[in-house]
């Protein structure tokens, strides 16, 4: 049987760029596999790794032919990738991305694809605090959701593709609008994320001695939050650029709540601190139930 | 070989407490184990799992002729169950705790400890977001810390034999004043434990469908809070309470510090945010060397 996609480029060759790769590869989704990454280590990384069958070092040359593009850059980088590669799409590609915002998504994306190419932004609610080509494996995305926003209008088939995609990557799909997507993941992924690099920050403002300590003792909760604080820089301050008003909005909420506790604790409110504490083991349980524990 | 001790009373056989039984069990360092819970069903669960030998209702009867009491209660029950135990305890027997505040646990035991018996507080960093006598297992404090603070003139025999146990148990052991270890921990646990039980419940204040995606796309960083926000309720509100100077300070530090860096994502300030992604990963890179990860 012919594989899905005669030829796939993938733009950026990281932690999710480098897993779809093993993946094309280990379930035979495309007929070649071809990268571009601005990086030249990871161009030759890729190559050396065989998770690629190509990695030109010339964007048009990675894309031409391709009738599938996958954008797995960070997503400050979509503008200047989408106007250089645009003219060189052929007719009938599908693009898509990974990227953890949708809206700057589509906003940097679409002008630049050619009338006749397919554009169906994505986002696989997957990832470890690591990075790079060397990073990436076959099964990131087993038992985990993707989210596609395809813009009203969107090639049907297309849309149809990349789920199949997804879905032979072990993935749930779900569609969603892309302003409900940054709103969703404003809550779950990116305050969740800058409040973790916030608390390991204030961590390495401390004197020597406490910071030590600090990361002797770090098992009793501090550590959980030093892995997600772990995760690619530079990915992490275009998403908190691109989603902007959602995450200025969570953080405004949380701000609240945390005033509310840090008042309880400093007027010795036990009943308002054990409401709560007792409240949150509930949301805890259908994160279990939902398989997502 | 006798066993160090003939008889250990535990108080308390919640995580922790349970924990310690069957480690006493496992290595030998009991010759009888008895608790005492204010809980009549975690008694009864305790001489049906067969991890201890006896389980009284009462707390005389539990400590009586105990050469080891482990006090393993929530903090807030310290002092009516020191002074309740005080003048039944047996001359020359030790008394240590698993606290996780260390000033207000000596403020509220040692009044009560009579001349002869000797107090050494103890606090093991490690635990899991169960709770109960059957949460617990023998190897949860294999390769983890354990603080003792013990007070200036403290018997230098029985230190050593509270470190003998906690060495029997795999831990490491750490001898700090109590000051510093609240301020230590209410940076690496007390605070992230905050903050966690505080992003959980500002997603439980969300109207319904938002929940129910940030439950369903919870892998994306979320989940972990929920992890740790599925403490213990009554230990944690306790722990608030009685830490409170410290932690208020760190949670000052904290909002600082956030705020910060809502200032830099409202005004686009890609550079700052840059350099405190960038720093946090050496956090990470040290607690990975000192094998705490």
């Amino acid at each position: 049987m012919a594989p899905p996609f005669a030829k796939a480029a993938i733009l950026g060759i990281g932690l999710i760029g480098s897993s779809l790769a093993r993946l094309f590869r280990k379930e035979g989704l495309a007929g070649r596999i071809v990268t571009f990454d601005s990086n030249p280590l990871h161009r030759q990384r890729a190559l050396e790794l065989g998770i690629v069958d190509d990695a030109p070092g010339d964007l048009a040359e990675a894309v031409r032919d391709a009738d599938l593009v996958v954008v797995a850059v960070p997503i400050g980088a979509y503008a200047a990738l989408a106007e250089a590669m645009g003219p060189h799409l052929a007719p009938g590609a599908i693009v898509t991305d990974v990227g953890s915002v949708k809206g700057t998504a589509i906003r940097d994306l679409a002008p630049h694809i050619p009338e006749g190419v397919h554009l169906v932004p994505g986002h696989p609610i997957a990832g470890t605090e690591f990075s790079g080509p060397e990073a990436g494996f076959a099964e990131l995305f087993e038992g985990r959701w993707c989210i596609l926003t395809p813009p009203e209008g969107t090639d049907e088939a297309a849309v149809a593709a990349i789920s199949a995609l997804w879905a032979k990557a072990g993935s749930m799909i779900e569609i969603m609008d892309p302003a409900t997507h940054d709103r969703v993941l404003a809550i779950t992924s990116h305050l969740p994320h800058l409040i973790a690099y916030t608390i390991v920050g204030t961590a390495t403002d401390l004197e020597g001695a406490m910071q030590q300590n600090v990361v002797k003792f770090s098992a009793s909760g501090f550590r959980d939050f030093t892995r997600i604080a772990a995760s690619d820089p530079v990915m992490w301050r275009d998403i908190f650029l691109n989603n902007q008003e959602a995450v200025l909005e969570v953080i405004q909420r949380f701000t609240e709540d945390l005033t509310a506790l840090q008042r309880a604790i400093r007027w010795g409110e036990g009943d308002k601190l054990l409401d709560l504490f007792s409240r949150t083991r509930a949301i805890r349980r259908s994160i279990i139930d939902a398989k997502q524990a």
